[in-house]
């Protein structure tokens, strides 16, 4: 039997999702907390492993067990053995044809931006900071010249393990609400460190470093070296992974965070 | 001359405000902050010592030093040696009449509540949480029998330092937005505990565990025993400190937190 859950995650304490020798991952207390309810390992496959400090919202997992139990007592079970950073929001049983990782068809990032002269303490870790205002205009028309189904080489991080460098990103959104300036990217896939090397280079324009045009000339030249460094993983969030309908998952609980509210706002 | 400050935390991970021989606390960091960048110590007074886990938003201190600086540079200067869990937001200069505690006349609290049948990990330690549903109007109803000049003693923790067990609670206000209840309580002044023992009997209310007019039969008893358990600090936030119009004091930067808009809205 497979099953499905639906996770969220701080990822500011862990060394990202997926497990390691050496370093605290979040993999690590998923899979501890299965095996302490089930009494048996338990291997998990996930749609998106994100990379250290980066949070999920709308995580989905699934592994293969022989236990019988009601889906809902494995959301209060398994949230009995995990901490306070990590918690299951949902479970299902799913057809085998199902997979966490190749059944997806759209992975949505948020990045929450602060734009403040001083730092704000609760929400450190949580969102992405900068001191001086951005020019959010110039943000959004580069922005533009990425939607589509191109070569991300110049965005794509040196460790990446991706068969291609070319995916499709269907939007980039971009919305303001009083400090905050808040990114929604949705793609079919993402390179390692992509989305935080396309607002590292965001931020570059929005800044006025570079014209709105560089965003074009950056992908053209499909080299990493050219574009800007790569962006602080605190704002960037894992909110959602889209799967074909038949495999009826639930949408995550986005209401849990309060900025995710921006994004039901017409 | 006499300085005040105003000050941010996330109280997660300290022992409230007020120095001790053992634990962590906020007062520790930030004097320990001035005397890094001042080279010398400066004791400091503050508008509210919070407890344990309690957060701040528009806390304000204040204290007395020789030195001349830009007053920005108190800003910078501080926050540069201070953890990301603790900010300095303004600094001025004020008259020496000026008290960050006596000259007080407002307090406000917010307390943030998640109420869903499972925990959401990136609020954990930021909003209180309850996994069922609440009946808000209840609680308005029951509020209300609060608000004016009274005897607290029904909350009032056995610590409490204060002279007088009687304040003048000005207004509780409650809104939801979402999976959220936001409580905002305005007073002269708090005893120890105060907010989480109202909120404990609030929640009570809520549940339907007694009925609103139990708002009433409490605060007559003046007797902490019959009162509802102290509710969890995680939710707690000090959000503004009212003093005289003639200190000419900057209001706090209430935006950096997402939910404080609640408050912005008509």
């Amino acid at each position: 039997m497979r099953i499905a859950l639906g996770l969220q995650y701080d990822g500011a304490a862990y060394c990202g999702w997926q497990s390691q020798l050496h370093g605290k991952t979040v993999q690590d207390e998923v899979e501890r907390a299965l095996r302490a309810f089930a009494t048996v390992p338990l291997h998990t496959v996930v749609a998106g492993r994100t990379d250290t400090g980066v949070h999920a919202l709308g995580q989905v997992l699934h592994f293969d067990t022989d236990l019988n139990r009601e889906t809902q007592s494995w959301v209060r079970g398994v949230n009995a053995f995990l901490p306070s950073s990590v918690a299951i929001q949902w479970a299902r049983i799913v057809d085998d044809a199902f997979h966490a990782r190749f059944a997806a068809f759209e992975r949505t990032y948020y990045y929450v931006l602060y734009v403040h002269p001083v730092r704000a303490p609760m929400i450190a870790a949580r969102a992405g900071w900068v001191h001086t205002p951005l020019d959010v205009d110039a943000m959004r028309e580069a922005a533009a010249h990425w939607i589509g189904e191109h070569d991300f080489s110049s965005f794509r991080s040196s460790e990446c393990q991706s068969k291609t460098p070319v995916k499709h990103l269907y939007d980039i959104d971009i919305r303001t609400r009083g400090a905050f300036i808040h990114f929604r990217f949705r793609g079919n896939a993402f390179l390692h460190h992509m989305v935080r090397n396309l607002m590292g280079s965001l931020i570059s324009i929005g800044r006025g470093r570079e014209p709105a045009a560089w965003a074009a000339t950056l992908l053209a030249a499909r080299d990493r070296k050219i574009a800007a460094p790569t962006f602080m993983p605190d704002g960037l969030y894992l909110a959602d992974v889209g799967y074909p309908a038949e495999f009826a998952l639930p949408k995550p609980t986005l209401g849990s965070e309060p900025w995710s509210e921006v994004w039901n706002e017409r």
